[in-house]
């Protein structure tokens, strides 16, 4: 039993999805959630370049007492040894994958991701080697993260990009779709109205949510249950940009958030 | 007289439309092109990292024994000090505000731009620097670049998206609209259905090529006319990414170009 808290930390804002559904699962503990800005964009990094700052960030959550952490950022995870590490740590990847594996029928599994996540094909081999037999479509959408970052959300604009990316997945059959960016989870209105209730869609929070609660059981980890408030989460950045600030307010609508506190990594 | 090189450098391919200008109005020079995709966006980094990329990717166009060189990048240009080198340097800010302010008659000009260059003010700076009357109105276009990047080039949704960035800029009576990011050109189409013929279009590449002109033939630099085909252009990058690789492609159309080469910076 611990009151440690609960790091998570993506390069930007878009991991603020999964922190959603982290607070949802785990009402009690304690979160900090790092947005490395300074650093955003991951996804155009060598794996060498993106490995050292998963390692740096991970360090330093280390040294802010968490008791595990979670990678809310899809290229960080692509390069995860969870192993290296002396506290739990999650990545997006497989949560999500195994999920989604666990829950496709026809064996036939779309995934909308960033155009580096689809050419890394992480989800592919992923699902793969789980089962061999089930058929992965990726679709990499490149304007889904500035729609999210623009605010435009379930914008008629946004409905028709989001239509011409994901109606081909649905013609193709699939019965499970991977929103396999943490950015898109803010866009499930303008996905649904596509795959209506045909396709099932996986997103990494209740994925990640869950493994979380696996690892944090296992190590004894799990702080006690309380009939308070639920505590307020601490925002850390690497850089302090207007936008950035004004993204997270928005996107953390709901919670009990700081303001973006400056930390050098 | 010199037949050296020209080059030009962007952090990525946008300034492939400034380089089409300049091969517009010399088609007797040789040119290189680098294109620093290792180290995109500049837009997001700080002034000090990004002047060293500068003065980095100038010092090698000068090893490569360029006569003078052209910045084909916003965010580069409005660090860059063309008195610290020894051959002619000119940026596509500069260029581009004075021909907006010679250009608009009811002293009311538009910016689109990217966040990075519209936050920096540097449009409104130059602007107001050659007359302090003139007003400037900007707007940060964030989709337009992946809009670009995804070749959704006249495609109803990109008007749709163009229409309402620039809709508001041609409610407010501006007379002249500047492109302020080296990718928007490819969607001049789309703009100009917006704009209509009540708004004079800026283009950096025609307001640089006039100005490079100036510079060749002040320090005698321009190569002697010659009645064959255009030289053909060399195309290097700091990372050979297969979405850059097509990207390239795509938007050198038309022009006699090389396939790009991996240089290291």
């Amino acid at each position: 039993m611990s009151t440690q808290p609960i790091g998570v930390f993506d390069s930007g804002f878009g991991g603020l999805s999964v922190l959603q559904s982290l607070v949802e699962a785990f009402p009690s503990e304690e979160f900090i959630y790092l947005g490395d800005t300074a650093r955003i964009p991951y996804g155009i990094k060598s794996p060498a370049t993106v490995h050292k700052y998963l390692n740096q960030n991970l360090n330093f959550l280390r040294h802010l007492n968490c008791k595990a952490a979670v990678v809310a950022c899809n290229t960080a995870s692509t390069v995860l040894t969870p192993e290296d590490y002396d506290f739990p740590v999650i990545g997006v990847i497989k949560p999500g994958a195994a999920l989604a594996a666990k829950t496709t029928q026809n064996k036939s599994i779309g995934v909308l991701a960033t155009r580096g996540t689809v050419l890394s094909e992480s989800y592919v081999t992923e699902i793969s080697s789980i089962d061999p037999d089930i058929k992965v479509h990726q679709q990499a959408c490149p304007l889904l993260v500035p729609l999210v970052e623009e605010n435009w959300i379930d914008d008629p604009i946004t409905n028709l990009i989001v239509y011409r990316y994901v109606s081909p997945l649905v013609q193709l059959g699939i019965d499970t779709l991977v929103l396999g960016c943490t950015h898109y989870p803010f866009l499930l209105k303008s996905i649904e109205k596509v795959t209506t209730n045909k396709v099932e869609i996986i997103r990494a929070g209740p994925a990640v949510a869950e493994s979380l609660s696996k690892e944090l059981y296992k190590n004894k980890l799990l702080t006690k249950t309380s009939l308070d408030a639920a505590p307020t989460i601490q925002l850390l950045t690497t850089d302090k940009s207007v936008t950035y600030v004004e993204m997270a307010r928005r996107l953390t609508k709901g919670l009990r958030i700081t303001d973006p506190e400056l930390v050098e990594i």
